[in-house]
């Protein structure tokens, strides 16, 4: 490897930064930081693998072809047939690459995974296009969420990995005084990684959620076996066989990283999942599938499921650009993130707005308006917005009219100047009884609800009793008050949910930073795992201490 | 708290050591470290406890009393009465205790924990005594292990939760360039405990067993409920009572820690464990409970069960030395350590001592020659062995007869000097088929088997593959050849069991240390957890990152 040493500060540079936690980042979000034909570059390589058998994987001669990746923007089909392999050939090829790969140095192994981050650095812009069409996120979003910002998710979790894996010396004399005499015992220390692993991906972010995984599995000397969401395939593709070309140019097996891809009208991931070989498994995605696969036996499982995240309305300083960074918040890629603000509580005695009693209503209003001028909003609603990921959730979206709650925004396609037949909505909100049942949901894609509440006080207890009942990942409060914001941090913690508190212009709720934010607590139903602390790394691996009498 | 400085610098000392790996212990194992009059005083305090009410815990009115421990040495009732307190009020109380000790910072939390320590180590005759008398444990083990052992244990699973949670900065500013102007969050980064916590312990190593699940439960923010084995109860109770007098004094709750005792013929351990307040359980004890355990869902469960352990034998620079050392590992305590050794594997065709041929039969007499002598040995043999903890121990290895199996050295009482009644039973030896699924067997208690093997690949193998299915804790391996010691090494470590190599003299298999030596991998059946490794702490809490806009 030419660039070692290069690869060794970009590793050191990342552990460090898990340890501050203040802004890092190694891949620079904005493309222009980017080579200037890079875009072209991107979209060409793009459209070139429409339509094609995809043949960039080095996992040996397929056993069928498949693919049924629609564009959520064109409605058209890619058309790209990945190759096919079957469940007992991906754990064969997992068995063999096992060995070598695991009696790997800790520091290759980074080092090598820092080569593959570098070759999927070259790739960003054919990643974006592929995550455009096949999760319906806007541009700006599919070149940040699967390009920048996964590479920087994955470094984060490989730095933290390589963290942990060094935290203890390799060999040690250990002696034993014993008044006149002494013990000497020579103690080696091994971390071994737990066995095959498995990262099931999900239809909306398929890069982001998957490759921290994905790369703390390899990184504590697991082979990996990466199932995608069969309508978000491409992207992942890209990286993994970016990962495999690392690999053999470094004279490991490519298979140690495999794509499975599943065949027409059958999903693989359960017999993935419940073969004894597999040992770990991460995963992203609805909630009855995510139990299930924690409660198999012998697994170490880290799972992202759904929950229902709130907004709580107390007081503010300016509620306009309070109601306008919550709209762009709701319309981020149509509210398909399992971030994205759901629950927003609002007293029926209003709000202060720099101790001037804001009426319910109004606040309300304001909000429905901030979110209806911004998808409008030429510039800013359709790239925002993106396009639904698949029919069912818009359908929906749709069915709102039947809920038990007002329709105060109803569900309206935006036109996408680029692509006449995106499939559109901008989001919707319905106000909810405090009492219903509703509010217990998660309502996934672009829906919101309002929900009228005594007070502060009952807006903290639902959302806090909602969040330890359905799980939650995101909490927006506002308040001017010190007290309260004290209050409802220290509740809504014990629901192990974390508050983002007044957030105006460039930050928004549902955006988290790598290096800094951890993802999901791990410690309600919303999921059991976090991007990425100690956790997501040592529960990979066991540490197996050898001692030998020293001569 | 007068002493902080010093806790300070015993606790980072600690973490220092767990760091280094290399030999540490805060608390001499050798009872002459200790004042002289300690022996005497500690003696009297276990005498003037018989036959009474325990009344030294700070946890309410009792509901009731009951006590049914009885000495394995004198076979009479020890006629101690602890309080009773049904698992409505420990669980109250333990959630009312909750909401002040996580609010705590995790450095006074911690000093809390060095002064109980420290108050614990006043008390170590006395557990000695109530160790022995309880347990059966000889008085040197009681001391040792359920004394400066324990303490050891605990400290280190303390410090190593006193860095996991000191790991991250509480505060940070987080600045993000955009260009032509910054964004800028103010961070905090709060580690927060799951929820309350249920330590089970067991029979043999009460103390030993639950300490470190204790203190990590508590440094970690967990109110924690500990319920002790019925026979062995009162080494348990007094680190009880001595942690409550820490917290009592330290201005908090002293039931954030309880005692739960079991009611007369009934186990309130399932009780506790399925209460969906529990939401962390340590336990030690057989592997039916364990497997149960570890299937409840929503809680983090730690679990040491029981394994089949082996020795390997190849080739030997000193015969003599080998038996003898194996002799004292499978007497001590009379095999009742989840350490201890099971399986003997020997090559049918002999092993090389020095270059020279000692055929199978002989290695196999030199054994239990060497067994039989140690145990009949009177300075060292009764000292050794101890007592065995129940009746039903003593049961299964004098039905050694009925097993399909060659009895080498039939089970035997050996009378004990000091207490006639012992219960009694030197290590009884048996030679197996390599083809019996007895092999397969934990055989809990003094019995081991000898199993003759094609050579030493067939053992590594059978060692490896029980390892796998059954559990193991540890290997003893015997081989003067580096090359064979490499492969023994690599293949246990795929079974994730550490292999101790060449043992003889005065370090045994069945011993670890604490801050060096990891107790149990958690990579195999015979348990998930490690103690103490960053897995051990880390998975008691979550970290949740708040965010606040800076102004």
């Amino acid at each position: 490897m030419s660039d070692k040493k290069k690869y060794l500060e970009i590793l050191e540079r990342a552990v460090e930064a898990n340890r501050l936690r203040s802004f890092f980042a190694q891949y620079p979000e904005h493309p222009k930081a980017y080579p200037a034909e890079a875009p072209e570059k991107g979209a060409q390589a793009f459209r070139a693998h429409l339509n094609k058998d995809f043949d960039e994987l080095l996992q040996g001669t397929p056993e069928g072809r498949a693919g049924e990746e629609v564009s959520p923007f064109t409605r058209e089909a890619l058309g790209i047939r990945y190759p096919l392999y079957s469940v007992e050939t991906l754990l064969k090829n997992a068995a063999e690459a096992r060995s070598a790969w695991r009696k790997e140095t800790i520091e290759e192994r980074a080092l090598i995974l820092v080569d593959a981050l570098e070759r999927i650095k070259e790739r960003f812009f054919e990643i974006a296009n592929a995550t455009m069409h096949t999760t319906g996120q806007g541009w700006v979003m599919s070149f940040q969420a699967s390009g920048p910002h996964s590479n920087d998710r994955a470094l984060e979790a490989l730095a933290m990995a390589y963290e942990e894996l060094t935290r203890f010396p390799r060999e040690v004399d250990w002696v034993k005084p014993m008044g006149k005499f002494e013990i000497k015992v020579h103690k080696s220390f091994h971390p071994v990684g737990k066995g095959i692993s498995l990262a099931i991906g999900c239809s909306t972010f398929p890069v982001w959620n998957s490759v921290p995984g994905i790369f703390a599995g390899l990184a504590t000397g697991n082979p990996v076996i990466v199932k995608p969401h069969p309508g978000a395939v491409y992207p992942l593709a890209i990286v993994i066989a970016e990962l495999q070309q690392a690999l053999l140019a470094a004279g490991h097996d490519p298979k140690t990283v495999q794509l499975a891809v599943d065949p027409p009208g059958k999903l693989i991931a359960k017999e993935l999942a419940e073969s004894p070989e597999v040992k770990i498994i991460d995963y992203t995605g609805g909630n009855e599938f995510g139990d299930y696969l924690e409660s198999l036996k012998g697994k170490e499982v880290f799972t992202e499921k759904a929950g229902v995240n709130s907004v709580i309305f107390d007081s503010v300083k300016n509620l306009d650009a309070v109601v306008q960074n919550l709209a762009f918040s709701v319309s981020l890629y149509s509210g398909q993130m399992c971030t994205a603000p759901q629950n927003f509580y609002i007293p029926q005695e209003g709000i202060l707005e720099n101790g001037e009693r804001i009426p319910y209503e109004e606040v309300v209003n304001r909000l429905r308006d901030a979110v209806y001028g911004f998808v409008h909003h030429p510039k800013m609603g359709p790239g925002t917005l993106g396009a639904i990921q698949n029919e069912r959730t818009l359908k929906r979206v749709q069915g709102v009219d039947g809920l038990e709650a007002e329709v105060l925004l109803a569900p309206e396609a935006i036109e996408n100047p680029e692509f006449a037949n995106a499939r559109t909505c901008a989001p919707s909100i319905i106000e909810v009884d405090a009492g219903s049942e509703l509010i217990r949901e998660e309502l996934f894609g672009p829906l919101i609800q309002v929900i009228k509440t005594r007070d502060t006080e009952h807006s903290l207890q639902l959302a806090h009793d909602i969040a330890m009942e359905k799980g939650a990942i995101t909490c927006a409060a506002y308040t001017t008050d010190e007290e309260t914001a004290k209050r409802i941090e220290e509740r809504m913690e014990e629901a192990f949910v974390p508050v983002s508190f007044n957030l105006t212009g460039y930050i928004w709720v549902n955006q988290n930073a790598a290096f800094s934010d951890f993802h999901v607590t791990g410690g309600n139903p919303a999921g059991n795992a976090s991007l990425a602390d100690p956790n997501f790394v040592n529960r990979r691996f066991v540490w197996v201490g050898h001692r030998k009498l020293a001569d």
